[in-house]
């Protein structure tokens, strides 16, 4: 049984969801192991991972839609608000999502279903630089 | 130390929480490994899994009427409608609970408390044939 | 290849977020494993685990009023209110944030971004006694 560490950075420019499933898939082939668990974790507390929907792009603007409406940016229930009218909400939406995502991977593959995705969920409005690290363990 | 993969099968009939803790119990009690990490993942973008209350029904009553009134059938603000006024929603709910649980087992048992089951949460009203992936590792 | 297996209790005292960052990074001190995964799960269906904001308080403060706002206690929606008013909305809240988290470990740190700590979020307004069972695996 082996493990290995690495990460996965990405430039976001704005909310909504980026597809990271195609820089998975490049960096599980270049692994050793090809049976095993592969964890990811977001390092950001605005910015979340999702397994979502990968056909229909329409429902990547329905999600970001509805978070956006479920939690206002400038909420006067707020008073975390020195970093802009968009940080609190990207905190919460950031718990009622996730952070960390754990994925079976069999012959170099991961265990997806047919419509599924690994996506990126940015909540604020602005560009950033994110970084989800990965580990794999297996053989 | 080594792995094992394998898959749960259920159908589903509408929308609701589906108690799966038993087929789980049963898989692990056929397995060699006694301890180690026990990983689930649903390959689905419209239902989801949880960890939540398993001994008075009332409470999977109540979480799937929270969560219809949260997240409206239909609602106008839903652009993918193609699939059905439930489907959205169904990816929406997904995103606001859990795509993947990981689970300590020791001694064969998963290390859940006393009033913890393990559901399938389905999101969409008709009926549906629902997989779950199940990966072990540990000795 | 190594696993160890244990428990983190702590006492809480009504809703909000209880920062157990310091408690799991002594017990991984104390560990043989230097590099791996860890996985956290919380015992309860009334408390939960969330990665979330480290520096300004105010972030839990609002954190905890959001999810207070939207899942009412003593909505009249509820059939189960046997055990209070707060306690259908603490399985309601536990499910629209995590009973897990999985982190890797490298040269026995946690690969968290820099301002993220780990919380148990209470959703009751008591006093309760909650554990975390931890599972670590690696070399």
């Amino acid at each position: 049984m082996k493990q290995c560490f690495d990460e996965i950075a990405l430039q976001t420019e704005g909310r909504g969801l980026y597809d990271v499933t195609p820089k998975i898939i490049d960096w599980i082939d270049k692994q050793e192991i090809q049976d095993g668990l592969l964890t990811l974790l977001i390092q950001h507390t605005s910015a979340s991972l999702l397994l979502n929907e990968n056909y229909d792009s329409d429902v990547q603007t329905d999600l970001e839609n509805f978070f956006s409406r479920l939690v206002k940016d400038g909420d006067s229930l707020f008073t975390h608000t020195i970093e802009g009218d968009d940080d609190m909400p990207a905190h919460i939406r950031t718990a009622l999502t996730q952070t960390n995502l754990s994925i079976p991977i069999k012959n170099k593959k991961m265990l997806l279903g047919q419509w599924q995705g690994v996506y990126v969920f940015e909540h604020r409005y602005n560009e950033f630089d994110r970084k989800v690290k990965i580990h794999l363990i297996g053989e």
